[in-house]
C-alpha cells in the first residue's frame, strides 16, 4: 500500500468573534501505511460539528486546556477501517473516533468504538446515539428531575440536543415551550411535541420574549439552556418555585463573551426567591454510564419514537464554513460534514 | 388591667433605593387587655433586623406577596407575657413570636414558640438558635456539601448569617476565605478561623478584587453568597470542577436592583465549564428540621465553641434607622434592636 495523501485543516490562529475559514488552513500530509500492533489505518467518513468546539478556541482555560495552535482541529468523527493489524477490526468497518478534521488517521485500536451499521445509521454515533444523545438524555432526566405536567422551556430547541430534549420532554409528559430561531424550526418543533413554539427572533428584546413566555406558560419549572443571552435574561424571572436550571451551552455568548464576558441583568435574586438550582453540564459527565443511555434510546430511535433531524453538509473542504454557520442559527438538528 | 398604649411602626411607603425612616410612621394605638382562650398579651423585648425585609418592600412578588403597605412592618421578635389567659404562658415568660414592628400585642399561643432564659439569652431566638442560624447550618451543611480541604469563599462574612458559616466551615476542616466590609471584620473573621480575609472596600473593582481571591486560593470549590453584585463577579470566574455555590442573599442589589436588575457580567459559561451548582436557599426551607438544628447548634453555642457577634441597638424608636443601616454594612453579627 502506497503513503496515503490525508488532508488536514490546521486550526491556525484563535478567532477575534465568529469562527470562520480565516482561522484555518488547509494542509496535505503524507501518511506512510505501515501499522504498529492493534493498529488500524482509518478513513473519515462523518466529521462532528458542534458548538462547544469554539469554546475551546477561547484563549482561557475551560473544563480544558484551550486547543492548541497549529495542530489539526480535535473532534469527533465517524471513521472506516481501510487496513487493520488488529484481530477485532476489519478492513471496511466503522468506528467512533476522536481523530478530529483529517481525511485519514493511524489509530490505536483502544482509541475506537466500533459501529454497527446494521442497528443504526453510522453517523448517529455522532448525533442522537453519540454525545448530544447523551447530553439531552441525562440532562433531562437526571439533572432536570422532570415531573409530568411542568412546564420546560427549551432553548436552542431546534439543535442536536434541544430536538431530542424536546421529545424525551412529551414521553414524560412534560409541557414544553420550545424557543429557536425561525418560523420553520418552531413549526418543526411543535410536531415533535413542543405545545408552544417561540422564534425569538421575533422579539426586539428580552422584556418582550418575556411577556410572549408568560402569555404562553405563565411560569417556568425548568429550564434547559443551550443559549444564554437574551432568551436566559427572558425566561429566569419567569422561574416558578424550586425550578431547576440546567446550563447545556451558551452558543449567544460563543464569538464575542467567553474572553471578555458581555454583560447581562443580574438574576440571582430570583433563584434566591425560588430556591431554585442552576447546574451545568457536559456530555462527559456521563460518559461511564453509556450502556444505559443506548439501552434507553437506541430503541427509540429503532422504532421511530424520537425523531432525529440531521443538517448534512457534503465535503470535507466545507469543514471551516459549517462550523462558523453553527453560530448564525442556520440549521436544524444535528450538523454533519459527510467527507 | 388597663388598656395599652401600643406603639407601632407602619410601613407607609415603598422605597426608591434605601429603605429608611422616610418610609415608616410611628403610630399610637389603644391596645384592649381583655383576652380570649388560649391568647397571651406580651410585650416586645427584641426585634430583630434582617435583609430579607428589605426584599419584601419590593413592588414585585418574591417567595411571598409584597408586604403590604398601611399596615405594621412585619418581623420576628422575643416578647415577654404580662398577662396570659392560656395555661401554658406564665406572665413574665419569653417567646419567640412574629408579631413585628409594635411594642405589644395579643397572640394566640399557637403562634409562639416558648423560650427558656435558662438555656440560652432569650435574643438568640432571633439570631445563632434562630432563623440566621438555621439559615447557615443548613445552608453549609446540607446546600454547600462540605468537604474537608477544599476551599469555601464566604460573602457578607461578619454578618448573622455568615459569620456562623465561617465557624461551621472551620469546625469541618473547610478552608475558608472570608470577604466582609472593614479590616475589623477582616480581623475578627481570622479570629473565627477564616485562612484568610478581604474587605472589598480595598477594590476598585471586581477583577482587582478577583486577582486578590486568586492570590489567596487559587480556585473556589464553595462559595456561600449573601451579597452579589461586585463580590460575585469576582468570584464566580473562579470556581473549581463541580463548585458549589449558594445564594442565601443578595444584599447589594437590594436597594436599587430588585425591580429593575442592575447590568453585571454574564457568567453561566463558567458554571457549564465546571459542572457547577448554584442553589438558592431560605431558612423556611428547614423549618421542619429545627429540632436537627437545635442538636447540633445550641450545644456549640453553650459550650463557647461558636461565637455569636450581636450589634444590639437600644430603642424602640430606632428601629429605621436601624434597618437602614443593614445595607451600608455598618454592623458585625446579629442586628437587634432592644425595646
Amino acid at each position: 500500500m502506497e503513503a496515503i495523501s490525508n488532508q488536514q485543516w490546521i486550526y491556525t490562529s484563535r478567532p477575534d468573534g465568529l469562527v470562520g475559514p480565516a482561522n484555518y488552513q488547509l494542509r496535505s500530509a503524507l501518511l506512510a501505511p505501515d501499522l504498529a500492533a492493534d493498529e488500524v489505518l482509518v478513513q473519515t467518513r462523518w466529521l462532528s460539528v458542534d458548538p462547544y468546539m469554539r469554546i475551546n478556541q477561547s484563549s482561557k482555560a475551560t473544563w480544558m486546556a484551550p486547543h492548541p495552535i497549529g495542530v489539526v482541529q480535535s473532534g469527533a468523527a465517524v471513521v472506516q477501517v481501510l487496513s487493520s493489524a488488529s484481530a477485532d477490526f476489519a478492513t471496511g468497518d466503522f468506528a467512533l473516533a476522536h481523530t478530529g478534521w483529517q481525511t485519514h488517521a493511524k489509530v490505536h485500536t483502544s482509541a475506537l468504538s466500533k459501529l454497527d451499521a446494521a442497528t443504526a445509521p453510522v453517523q448517529t454515533a455522532l448525533g442522537v446515539l453519540g454525545m448530544p444523545g447523551r447530553t439531552a438524555w441525562f440532562g433531562f432526566t437526571e439533572a432536570l428531575q422532570p415531573k409530568p405536567i411542568q412546564v420546560l422551556v427549551v432553548s436552542g430547541a431546534a439543535g442536536a440536543v434541544g430536538s431530542l430534549v424536546v421529545q424525551f420532554a412529551r414521553l414524560a409528559g412534560v409541557r414544553v415551550l420550545a424557543i429557536a430561531g425561525s418560523a420553520q424550526k418552531c413549526a418543526w418543533l411543535k410536531t415533535l411535541g413542543a405545545e408552544w413554539a417561540l422564534n425569538y427572533k421575533d422579539f426586539t428584546d428580552a422584556d418582550a420574549l418575556q411577556a410572549a413566555i408568560y402569555a404562553c406558560c405563565k411560569g417556568v419549572d425548568m429550564y434547559f439552556d443551550n443559549v444564554g443571552g437574551m432568551v436566559s435574561d427572558a425566561v429566569l424571572p419567569l422561574i416558578n418555585r424550586r425550578a431547576r436550571v440546567v446550563i447545556c451551552g451558551q452558543i449567544s455568548q460563543y464569538s464575542d463573551g467567553l474572553d471578555a464576558p458581555l454583560p447581562g441583568p443580574r438574576f440571582l435574586h430570583h433563584v434566591l426567591y425560588q430556591r431554585a438550582t442552576i447546574q451545568g453540564i457536559l456530555a462527559r459527565d456521563w460518559l461511564h454510564r453509556v450502556d444505559e443511555f443506548q439501552a434507553a434510546v437506541a430503541p427509540l430511535v429503532a422504532n421511530g419514537k424520537i425523531e432525529f433531524a440531521e443538517h448534512v453538509i457534503q465535503g470535507f473542504m466545507q469543514l471551516p464554513n459549517a462550523l462558523s454557520e453553527m453560530f448564525t442559527s442556520q440549521h436544524t438538528g444535528k450538523v454533519l460534514v459527510q467527507v
